[in-house]
């Protein structure tokens, strides 16, 4: 079996992350956490071992397709014309793949989720690659740590056969409310959806042309042009009519009513830092006087920090924008830039 | 009678406005209140009318008396070698103003207030004046528009005969409890001790040589030596020996148990701009993006605000310094410089 090809979907502008995330500059591109490397280059560092420097392949945006290639040179990047979501996304980069190696795996990883332990996620994608074999399509469900509302839950049944650790799916449900997710939780059989599908590349296409023809065909059409002289006018042409629709719903859950999904566990630390409580969980604030306060501050000037009389409060500073909030009101940023952009401030988005 | 000769003491780092007032350019020297004049200024505009530009004498830190003079260039600037609180600074300028001019009335307005109404100011001045050629010391007392426990209180006793509204002072008392304040706002004889004192200069030297001989001496001593080349040497020698105490407790109290003190309502509205509270009542934020939030931002860099989830915030911004606080907690920002001076931080202070 030859080595995964990894897809790393690579969009979102991070709002909630505003002002340190940018449409400009998203939270993939930035070193969040400090560790010297972005999110994206932590993806890359974290999937090489599973992949080799030939086989993992960016989805972006075309105005982040540079700046992904200068971040991670041996990467291959394809660049969206437009955003369509995510099962066009990794759709198209399976179908290119798929042309080139009929029998690859391939193995879909956000650019900007945040892992503790590379080598339990490597561990656990390497089980996800033999499961993925024998025609599953394979999703890393995550051990709950809380019962967070904030993510979908993966319900597992039986083990697989012959599989240390795999189970079949279940099913796959929406992010529940509080009393749900608490009872999930309790049974012990609900993992965390962290959206990484691991399938070989014709099985996924398989089910595409079987639920989604008219997306399964234009991404044949694009992948089928792609190493000509036609791709981007074929891409121009096809893209735009592409079904706007994530893999979870357009493909996850329905074959998973057929008995068609495996989950393997995924015991690593994991947040898709969605946030600045999450960011806050993740990383440590920078330095910052405080007098009966605290809380997290990210300061990208020389500018010190003083908070005053405020519990679990969130400071982002940067050359051209200051954020307050608390922990409690940290998914309320995304209102943010939309407010600038009504006062015509389109250059703080 | 001639006019008055207006004292104004410009000192303290107000550093409850930290960080838009700092050590090096305090609270008197900025414009806070966006009037396009320094606090300094607006009190010069406002006793201009009652002395003339001859009459305004200026005592201030040696560190900022140059930055004084740029301001107001028509002052005179008396520079204290140290701060010694505000009866050495006032009883210098009443001793160097009494030996050159011996009937001259004085009377002392602190540099940093901020006063709605020039012209009920300078009513109340001028009622005070005539007050204090009767050899009266003169208070001006405000109209309490609430019961603050921030400041001490003057008690109003029978009106002053053949003046129009001028009282005779039964007592001075200083900051109460939220009880008491309440009580006395409630009683109508009670107004708030601005520190706003208007008397003859030969009557204020004459308290102070009964009350504190050792002061007055000290004081005589300076301004003999003041119009000559030994002013700096006797000023270095006598200054760090004067008793450190406010004009309130050496001569306003005692004296106002001998019944020598009156009292001048005064119906213009007034903030010591104590705070960043004081602050926000007074002037308007700057323009920020508030999401399920309101407060008062002062920017003085170009960078945006943006206040997420939290009521009543405070934000000041400057080129080296982001303070996030609420109105609540207004008091306790004179701490933040304390600890960035802990840090070695004195850069901020």
């Amino acid at each position: 079996m030859s080595p995964l090809h990894a897809i790393v979907p690579a969009g979102g502008a991070g709002t909630r992350l505003w002002p340190l995330s940018r449409a400009s500059h998203p939270k993939f591109l930035l070193d969040l956490t400090g560790a010297g490397r972005s999110l994206l280059q932590q993806t890359w560092d974290r999937l090489l071992p599973l992949t080799g420097p030939d086989r993992i392949h960016v989805v972006t945006g075309q105005r982040h397709a540079a700046a992904v290639t200068t971040q991670v040179p041996d990467a291959e990047v394809l660049a969206e014309p437009s955003p369509r979501d995510s099962m066009p996304a990794i759709g198209l980069a399976a179908a290119v793949i798929a042309a080139r190696e009929p029998d690859a795996v391939v193995g879909s990883f956000a650019a900007d989720h945040v892992i503790g332990e590379d080598e339990l996620f490597q561990a656990a994608v390497r089980e996800a690659v033999d499961v993925a074999a024998t025609g599953k399509v394979v999703t890393i469900g995550l051990e709950p740590t809380f019962a967070s509302t904030a993510f979908g839950y993966i319900e597992a049944a039986e083990p697989l056969a012959g599989m240390p650790t795999a189970r079949e799916v279940a099913r796959f449900v929406e992010k529940p409310d509080a009393d749900t997710a608490a009872a999930y939780v309790a049974t012990g059989a609900f993992s965390w959806n962290a959206g990484m599908f691991v399938t070989r590349a014709d099985v996924l296409l398989g089910h595409l042309e079987r639920l989604h023809p008219p997306l399964h065909d234009g991404l044949r059409t694009i992948a089928d042009a792609w190493e000509t002289s036609h791709r981007n006018e074929v891409l121009q042409e096809q893209w735009p009519r592409l079904t706007r629709i994530a893999i979870d719903h357009a493909v996850a859950e329905p074959v998973s009513l057929d008995g068609g999904v495996a989950v393997v566990p995924g015991r690593f630390t994991w947040t898709d830092l969605g946030d600045f409580a999450s960011l806050a969980d993740t990383t440590a604030s920078d330095d910052a006087v405080w007098i009966d306060a605290d809380g997290f501050v990210a300061a990208r000037t020389t500018q010190t920090v003083s908070v005053v009389g405020i519990e679990d409060a969130v400071v982002a500073v940067t050359d051209d924008a200051v954020l307050v909030t608390t922990r409690e009101h940290a998914q309320q940023v995304k209102a943010v830039p939309s407010a600038w952009h009504e006062r015509g401030r389109d250059d703080l988005l």
